[in-house]
C-alpha cells in the first residue's frame, strides 16, 4: 500500500525515469551511427515501440542509486548509460517473452505488445538488436569509462541475462509449465528469471564508479534481496491485482498450473516473508548510514508496490 | 569448381573447424558456471543442437588466419575463443532466421532445424542465449587479452551484429519481399546481412593481435571484398545447384522474388564480378607477401565453392 513516506521516493523514482528515457531515446535515434551505416526505419520503429513504453525503469533507478551511493557527487552520465542499456536488455526479454510461441500477450502496458503493433518476425529481430545494443553501449568508449570497467559490465551483464542467469529463467519457467518445480527449484527459477538483472543492476553501481570488492559485494547481495522480494510481490499482485491496475492480464500464473512460493505457503507467509527481505536489504545497507535511505526507500517500495 | 589447388586450402579449412568444435564443445558444456549457476540442460542442449553441427566454420578460419597473418607465431588461445564466439553469433542468427515467422525452414545441413528438434520458445530462447554468450566469451578476461582489446572486440562484433549490421540486414532482407529494393539498396542489404560479420572476422585478428590502425583498416577491406563475393557466390549457388548439394532448400529466393545482383545482371557479369573482387582482396594481402597465402587462397575459396 502506499502511504506518505513513498511519495518522495515515487517522485525520485518518476524524475530518474526521465532521465533514463532522455538517454534511451538517443540510444535509439535513427540517426546514422559510424560512417553510412543506416539502421533500417521498421526495425528502429519495433525497437523503440518495445522499449519507449512509459516503463517505471526501476532496474534504471538502481543502478543510478547504487553509483550514486558509492560515489557520491560523481558525473552521473557513464551511470545513465549503463543504465540505460540494462533497460535495452530488460525490455528485449518482454519482447521476446511476449510472442505467441511463448507467453502469447497482446498487450504490455494497455499498448500492443511488438509482435502486435509490427509482427512476429519484426519483434524477433528487434528484441536481438535491442540485446546487441546493449552490449555495443556498454563496450564504447564514449561511455567514458576505462576499458577494464566496460569489459566488467559488459562480462557481468552477460552473465545475468544469459544461460545461466534471465534466459536460464525463462526457460526453467517454460519447463514448470509441463512438470511444477518443488520449493528449490522455484527459488532457483525466479533467482535466475528476475533476480539476475535486479542483482546486476545494483552490482554496476559498484562496477562503473570502481568501488572495492566488498562493496560491490555487498551491493550484489541487496540486489538478490530486492530480487527475492520482487518476485514475492509479484506473485502476490497476481493473485490479488486486476489487470486494470496491473496493465497486463492477471491471474495467469495460477492459471497456466505455474507453482509460486506464494501459491505453496500461503499470502501470510510471504508478507512476512517480503518484510524479511526488506529488513535483510535495510542491513546491507547500514554501513552507508543516512545516504542509503534512497536505496531503502527502493526496497520497501518494490515490497508493498501495487502495480 | 574444385581444382587440385584448392586441396591443401581445405585441408587447412577442415583442420581449422576441429580446433574450433573443441573450443565450442567447451564453451557449451553444461558444467557449473561460477558458484551453483547452473545452465538449464534443455537450453543447452538446444545450443548445442544450433552449433555444433558440422559447419565449414569460415567466419572463425577468418578470424585464426588473420591473427596468424599480423603475429606469426603468437599463442592461438586467445584468437580461437574470439572466433568460437564470433560463431555463437553466426550460429544465433541461423536459429532465429529458420523461425516459422521468419524463413521457416525445417532442415539446416541436412538436420532438422532447432525449433523442429526442440519448439519454437526453446529456439528463440537458444538464439538468445547464444548471442549472449559470445558477449561473456569476449570480455571474459579469461580469454588472456588486455581489457582494451576485450572491450573493442565487443564494440566491433556488436556494431557488425546489431541493427546496422546482420540484424538490420535481416530486418532488409524481409522487406525486400515484399517491395523490391533496387541495386544500392540489393548491395546495402548484402553488406550488412551476411557482410558485415565476415569483415569482422578478418578485423577480430587485427584487434586481438593489437595490430596498427593501418593493418586494421587494410584487413577489414579484405573482410569487406570477400564478404561481397560471398554473397555473389551464395546467389548464383541458390540458382544453379540442387537441393542436395547446399543441404537446404534451393531456388527459395527466386521463389520470393527477392532481387538479388545475380537476377538483375545475369550469371556472366557474376562472375566475372566474383574474379573482380578476389583480384581486389588479394591486392590488399599484397605488403604481406608470401605469410597471406591462406587468406589468398580463402578468397578464392570463398568466391569458387559449389555448396
Amino acid at each position: 500500500m502506499a502511504t506518505d513516506t513513498d511519495i518522495p521516493f515515487e517522485a525520485a523514482l518518476l524524475a530518474r525515469a526521465e532521465q533514463v528515457e532522455t538517454r534511451l531515446r538517443a540510444l535509439l535515434d535513427s540517426r546514422p551511427l559510424s560512417g553510412e551505416i543506416v539502421r533500417p526505419e521498421r526495425l528502429v520503429s519495433a525497437m523503440r515501440h518495445g522499449v519507449l513504453n512509459g516503463g517505471k525503469r526501476l532496474r534504471p533507478f538502481l543502478v543510478l542509486e547504487s553509483a550514486a551511493l558509492l560515489a557520491p557527487g560523481h558525473d552521473e552520465t557513464p551511470a545513465l548509460t549503463v543504465a540505460a542499456a540494462l533497460e535495452c536488455i530488460h525490455c528485449y526479454s518482454l519482447i521476446h517473452d511476449d510472442l505467441p510461441s511463448m507467453d502469447d500477450d497482446d498487450l504490455r502496458r494497455g499498448q500492443p505488445t511488438v509482435h502486435r503493433a509490427f509482427d512476429e518476425a519484426t519483434a524477433i529481430l528487434a528484441g536481438d538488436a535491442l540485446l546487441t545494443l546493449a552490449f555495443d553501449t556498454l563496450a564504447d568508449d564514449a561511455i567514458d569509462l576505462p576499458s577494464d570497467r566496460r569489459a566488467a559490465l559488459v562480462l557481468a551483464l552477460a552473465r545475468a541475462a544469459g544461460a545461466g542467469g534471465m534466459v536460464g529463467g525463462q526457460m526453467l519457467d517454460i519447463e514448470a509449465e509441463k512438470s511444477a518445480p518443488d520449493e528449490a527449484g522455484i527459488i532457483r527459477l525466479q533467482a535466475m528469471k528476475t533476480g539476475a538483472l535486479i542483482r546486476f543492476a545494483c552490482e554496476a553501481g559498484a562496477i562503473l564508479t570502481g568501488a572495492s570488492t566488498g562493496d560491490r559485494e555487498r551491493l550484489a547481495e541487496f540486489g538478490s534481496a530486492i530480487g527475492l522480494a520482487f518476485q514475492l510481490a509479484d506473485d502476490l499482485l497476481d493473485l490479488t491485482a486486476d489487470a486494470g491496475t496491473m496493465g497486463k492480464a492477471t491471474g495467469k500464473d495460477a492459471a497456466a498450473g505455474k507453482g509460486t512460493l506464494v501459491a505453496l505457503h500461503g499470502q501470510v507467509w510471504a508478507r512476512k516473508q517480503l518484510n524479511g527481505l526488506v529488513e535483510q536489504a535495510h542491513a546491507l545497507l547500514e554501513p552507508y548510514g543516512e545516504q542509503a535511505s534512497m536505496l531503502k526507500a527502493a526496497a520497501a517500495f518494490i515490497a508493498n508496490r501495487n502495480n
